[in-house]
């Protein structure tokens, strides 16, 4: 029995090393494009930013680590050129051929920005390797920029954008949608601009970029520019080997994270799994889900039977010192999804004000004929995570308003008011699911 | 009809404000027997410490507010002291009798102290009431006390020791049992005194105080002692009444927190609520079920039809900057309740390391056989109010271990890690429940 793992980062090495803890003497090898394998991607922005000094310390695990202390091969440099599924094999670049029996693909996705000229100039920069961040990093010291752009305003996106803005330069962002952070929520939008703007960033949403001039992009100065649009899962080498795509263009998977390929899995950036809230395929490309995705497509991959029963779509950002959370669905999306969504929206202190709370926004989202939840946002300076992680909690319950209004909560006054902001917001929305 | 609420605190002002919610004509009059009403008695300690600089920022509401915002009659310094059942009437202290149709007894509870001599020394203090915090304060500011005892390792008592500590002064905590915040769990105990050590405050468990000496209590140094054990609910007028008490020895309810007596309800620190982990009644007097439990008595004193479902036991307390956080119960006290507990304790990082995390601890509880989780505790210096929330939250919806490990939580360097905590403890804690 041999594993083989395409993709050496969340996804792919979360599948091995669960693989391997399931079997102690299974061959298991990981191939990886690029130079190093285990960063969090998620991290690069604090590099850029100056606040993690060295590029190394975002690095997890290194392929010695693996191959000393998990038994597992970890190839860097690796990258594969084609899977010939019929023969259990992958075609490395340089012409070698690796055999599988089981096949793990978390090859992970790309900022795409197709369609956008002028990609390729030396002021034009991606965060998605530590590469990236290294050579945008020293593009920030030796150029000493002074007008950033930053196409697109998603997760890497703001965080980019506050990470130039802290280097002092004046930082424009630009979105081609109506919406930040990949959610349909005007409330949630406007809360992000009201944020950048108080901190100097500008943001334009519905401004589609053609192409990147030397000095500007769509009219605004730009002497360094961050692509952070278009993020695409890497799904050409699956495709060709005959995996299917699900609607999203993501890889579909079943609950075993198994392509409809036998032996094939695929899990992390470049597959959809299940939404919870819905229990339908959701491509959400983030690195928890990559993580638990990973090690379902491991064991599986390895002989066990586990199931993956999905994710419901929580996530947060920081900006500027406040943290904008979200799980399950915006009102618009859960209108799309085929809820009839109701919604309350509260502004309330984290803390007693004696005790220096300050103010969170939270707003919750029901389906009115059921009372159920099914989404949340949480805006403040102070214990947005784990706000959003009880809705989150809730979510995964199906749990209803009227059952999450009477949650019994931690309070003390160094850490949250008699009422919590997410209680208050319950017993808003309560009054309109009757 | 005529609503009479007893206690003008938690319990008894969210029973009147939700009455008069239901039904705007109806005559509610709340009795207070101090002199002020709707203060947060959990905000006293930081009083004492000096962080909240005045006690009237304790304060949420005034009696006037009540009368003209509420149309809600309270009454400051009027002690009842005999409720006339049949008659349907209380009696005061000055001889008035007050009528009521529905009756919410919300006396809410003492530090009794009983068998304990010389608590009558101007040098010892309870920190119950506000005028118990402005005597106390003036008490640090005009004598300068160098060596303080607090009996007692409840919440009070922690909070007690730390803001006399940050006062400058010597701290001994003595504690007749061997456990702190009044939960049997060894870990616990240990992180606590390693806390309370570690910022030169001394624990002493096991050690029942007798009497207080001028100078010393249990052999202890001391010219300021707090008295903040042997909390007792206050239920003596209404047994005279004729109202049951549980086991507990606080005052019987059903799920709408009405007693043996139809139309006399009860709620807040003098009644057990039932607990949702076991479905039994408990005694877990916090300010947070004093407001829910008070909102559903108001309802049906005035007509309502509500059920409050019950609590899980979650709270918090802070010492020196770190948050010990429970909810549920321990592995010793499940047992007591006819579980079969496992459980797994881990550390791990509240954030990336890169990102200044630090160390939280996390332990689950759960039942063997079912795999359902039946508590747990979470320590840290950050994210610990949040973290127990989602356990909170996941007893609420009587979640298995394997449910819980598979939480969609929120991911982002600045509030947490890839792996949060919480999961790291799921999947350690799965491995004992098969």
């Amino acid at each position: 029995m041999a594993l083989l793992v395409i993709g050496g980062v969340a996804a792919g090495l979360s599948a091995a090393a669960r693989a391997r803890r399931l079997d102690p003497r299974l061959e298991i090898t990981v191939l990886e494009k690029g130079p190093v394998i285990s960063y969090g991607a998620c991290g690069l922005p604090y590099f850029v930013e100056g606040r993690v000094r060295e590029a190394r310390d975002l690095i997890v695990y290194t392929p010695e680590y693996f191959r000393k202390e998990r038994k597992i091969e970890v190839r860097t440099g690796a990258r594969v050129i084609a899977i010939a599924h019929p023969k259990r094999e992958v075609v490395l670049e340089a012409g070698e051929r690796v055999r599988y029996e089981s096949l793990v693909i978390a090859t992970g996705a790309r900022t795409a920005a197709s369609g956008i000229a002028g990609t390729e100039q030396p002021q034009v920069f991606r965060l998605h390797t530590i590469e990236d961040a290294e050579r945008l990093r020293a593009f920030l010291g030796e150029k000493k920029p002074k007008n950033g752009v930053v196409i697109g305003a998603g997760y890497i996106g703001v965080e980019a954008a506050d990470a130039l803005r802290r280097n002092g330069l004046r930082v424009t962002v630009l979105e081609r949608s109506q919406d930040v952070l990949l959610r349909r929520d005007p409330m949630l939008t406007a809360a992000v601009r009201h944020q950048l703007e108080s901190h100097g960033v500008e943001l334009r949403c519905g401004v589609g970029v053609g192409a990147i001039e030397p000095d500007r992009v769509a009219g605004v100065p730009a002497d360094v520019v961050v692509v952070a649009a278009g993020f695409k899962p890497n799904v050409e080498l699956a495709v060709e080997a005959g995996v299917e795509l699900g609607r999203s263009g993501a890889i579909r998977t079943d609950d075993r994270m198994e392509t409809n390929l036998r032996g094939v899995f695929a899990a992390g950036d470049c597959a959809e799994v299940n939404h919870v809230v819905t229990n339908r395929p959701a491509f959400l490309p983030l690195g928890t889900t990559a993580n638990k995705a990973g090690r379902v497509a491991g064991a599986n991959a390895a002989g066990g039977r586990e199931r993956f029963p999905g994710i419901v779509g929580t996530s947060i950002v920081g900006i500027f010192g406040v943290g904008f959370a979200t799980t399950g669905f915006s009102v618009e999306q859960a209108r799309a999804e085929g809820f009839s969504p109701v919604s309350a929206r509260i502004e309330a202190y984290s803390r007693p004000r004696y005790y220096g709370g300050t103010k969170t926004t939270v707003e919750l989202v029901a389906d009115r004929a059921s009372g159920r939840l099914v989404g949340g946002t949480v805006i403040g300076e102070d214990g947005a995570a784990g706000r959003i992680n009880v809705i989150a909690a809730a979510l995964h319950a199906r749990m209803r308003v009227d059952e999450f209004e009477e949650l019994d909560l931690a309070y003390s006054p160094p850490f949250s008011p008699t009422w919590d902001p997410l209680l208050i917001a319950a017993q808003q929305l309560k009054k309109s699911c009757r």
